[in-house]
């Protein structure tokens, strides 16, 4: 029995070391993948069959082998079977992508809905219906969904959302009560539930052009930010750290959502610049499921298409994408003074916030995401006046700062790969639970 | 040769291995030793052995072995031989201490400098005096100066201190301008140049009763942090992390030394908080060398008293202990309007700047140290209400905060005791390269 147990652990193991190395040197031949982790030739070649018959593995070509002249049929990941769900609630959207285990993004969807008017159950019952119908299409792709990750746009500890104060909800157990909720076609996934400015940032570590070592700002209703230091999530002692929204500009400023006074939020969220630039639209209500209307659309990407290689968020097209912030944009474009002054107040308060952010946090580079996206070209400016005025004397590098290359979807992408990433690391134990789909195509 | 090589990497590590059990499980027997590290009991032997020759490790007594029923002999850290030195460089003091290898402090001086009015060739003129009486001490006592590092209150990256706006000091390799002055008594030590509040969390880490989890604040004229995440020091991309005292209060606040507006440190600084209250002393000029009169005392502590030990910092006596520091305290004690003024404000920016350095950080509780611990009692509360008021909301639990034992002997502890974490974990670098003292007594 220990025997065995030992015996299941190794292989396990074994597994998750071949798959990473596949991962990180593929097209790669057996011998090569021996040589490289140190494991037998018998026991690559029966790891890789295994990994193989479980769809995570392809044979991709011959390659020849310089020292020994024998040919060796090369190894990479699979993109065919393996794929991950990635979700995102966020105040006036919700988001769900299907991406394999290649990190081929193949569908997304995005639907407006404003969240602060509905409560939990009812913003979940609107997710689901997305879920079914992004798992539909994933499993008429052939692909078969090892598990599911969904953003949430406040601090998670232990799968409790504490508070989004955006949306109004406390104590929320978000993963128990989509649990609760049978997605018709595909029985039950497994649900990690985590702050969107976490799985944001990486998100754009994973998808997005971006170094090892920066600060990802997602720019939404609310604002929240990621770190990430020689490549790794910096979460703080409890997972809650990030939360640049609530960083103070000015302590007497106005009232906040969260209690507090004179936050970032109130100066550079969403509906601080709508307001400014007297677009103070009325957020548009629930209005059931109206995928072709809402939807950014069903993106089919090819499988053969590299991650990173996703088009720039288009302004205002994002799924955070309000048709108010749609009009900002042209406005922005057009010269409106209004417009532009919002910016420029908002890009002062995110250069003050950064000022404190850089001086505690001391990233690489700062990636600015979400809504900042789309509206870089107006709020950089301002913002990198901001950090040079204040931090230009005493550091000799003022950071950069860069946009994002994924706007709004970085969410819901770094939502799908973190369940990639586990799977990844432990394949054995998604081949015993992953539900089959009609197999490969 | 390889084969040699190999074997010397080998011996070196497992020398590391065998005295960071030492450290971790002692008083422990070299069978248990052998079971812990998976060594064998003839390479376990060996390595105690040259451990013992090298005065790192000692024989405590005798332990029955439970199981065997043969009485084995008990070993522990000695801390008769190797000593780290710990120096601090600060606005307006120099301090120097030895630690031995099992974190007793052997001897702390402190001298009150105005290092504003020197050069830094000055300021390391001064320093190397501080030196030249700790080594002759410490060898007295039998030890020997395994290195030593250095403490500065500005950010350094790779030796470069890049600027201690508060000295007026920039771009300086203050290691190199040490290392060019040839220590009299014991020939040069390598310095390593660290950030003071970095160092100053480390000593609250290794000799203060902090928990693993904790933003360690050093308020002197200048104030810094440093983050422990899980016993580990959070450095930012650079190590530069941690500018606590530039973190922005209010952003069209007084000018500050950093180049910014409306730091921290115009608020709660030493300088900030002593004008407040109307204490605004023209600081002691450099006064030459006048141990008898300034220093805190030269601790030889015995080596028996445990680390952790110390005694709280006394009111105003720390080596920052400047007088009007302990006039400001006299003045609180008596409950003088204007000085109780003084903490409040300082209190309540604290408390701005903590609210954002916890929305960005995740600390676990916050340790007040440098001249805070003195202030304590009169900064804490106004603290606490601006935390409650601003972060209640939001989190389910604010952060609390905690006075250091250690006061402003922090840093300098936390530089002496990263010297004696490198020894720990390559003992077999510094029986090498080691000089010896007299040799044990």
């Amino acid at each position: 029995m220990t025997q065995a147990v030992r015996h299941d652990s190794m292989r396990a193991r074994n597994l998750g070391v071949v798959l990473s190395e596949v991962r990180r040197s593929g097209p790669v031949t057996r011998a090569a993948l021996a040589e490289i982790t140190g494991l037998t030739k018998t026991t690559v070649s029966k790891m890789v069959g295994d990994l193989i018959a479980a769809g995570m593995v392809t044979e991709t070509g011959t390659l020849r082998d310089g020292e020994r002249g024998r040919p060796g049929t090369t190894l990479a990941l699979s993109g065919e079977r393996v794929a991950a769900l990635g979700l995102e609630i966020n105040v006036d959207y919700l988001s769900v992508c299907v991406v394999d285990l290649t990190l081929t993004v193949r569908l997304r969807y995005a639907q407006a809905v404003d969240n602060r008017a509905c409560t939990p159950l009812e913003t979940l019952t609107h997710l689901r219906k997305l879920i079914h119908r992004a798992v539909d299409e994933a499993r008429t792709a052939g692909l078969v969904i090892a598990g599911s990750a969904l953003a949430v746009p406040g601090p998670v500890d232990g799968g409790l959302l504490h508070s989004a104060p955006n949306l109004g909800w406390r104590d929320v157990r978000v993963g128990d009560l989509l649990d609760g909720l049978p997605v018709e076609a595909g029985g039950k996934f497994p649900v990690e539930v985590e702050n969107e400015a976490n799985l944001a940032a990486l998100g754009e570590l994973w998808f997005g052009s971006g170094p090892d070592d920066f600060l990802h700002v997602s720019g939404e209703i609310g604002i929240g930010a990621g770190l990430v230091v020689g490549g790794t999530l910096f979460r703080g002692a409890r997972g809650l750290a990030g939360e640049l929204g609530h960083v103070i500009v000015t302590p007497d400023g106005p009232a906040c959502r969260c209690g507090g006074r004179g936050c970032l939020e109130q100066y550079a969220g969403q509906e601080a610049l709508l307001r400014t630039a007297g677009l103070d639209l009325p957020p548009s209500p629930a209005t059931g499921l109206d995928l072709s209307a809402s939807s950014t659309a069903g993106l089919d990407l090819p499988p053969s298409s590299a991650p990173g290689a996703l088009p720039p968020a288009a302004p205002g097209a994002g799924p955070g994408g309000s048709p108010a912030l749609a009009e900002l944009v042209r406005r922005l474009q057009e010269g409106d003074a209004a417009a532009l002054l919002a910016c420029e107040r908002a890009g002062d308060a995110l250069g003050i916030a950064l000022t404190s952010a850089i001086n505690l946090l001391d990233p690489g580079t700062i990636v600015l995401g979400g809504v900042f996206a789309p509206l870089f070209p107006w709020i950089s400016s301002p913002a990198r006046a901001a950090l040079a005025d204040r931090l230009g004397a005493m550091r000799r590098a003022v950071p950069e700062l860069a946009v994002s290359r994924l706007g709004a979807d970085a969410a819901a992408l770094g939502a799908a790969g973190s369940v990639l990433q586990r799977v990844i690391a432990d394949p054995g134990g998604h081949m015993t639970t992953g539900r089959r789909g009609p197999g490969p195509r």
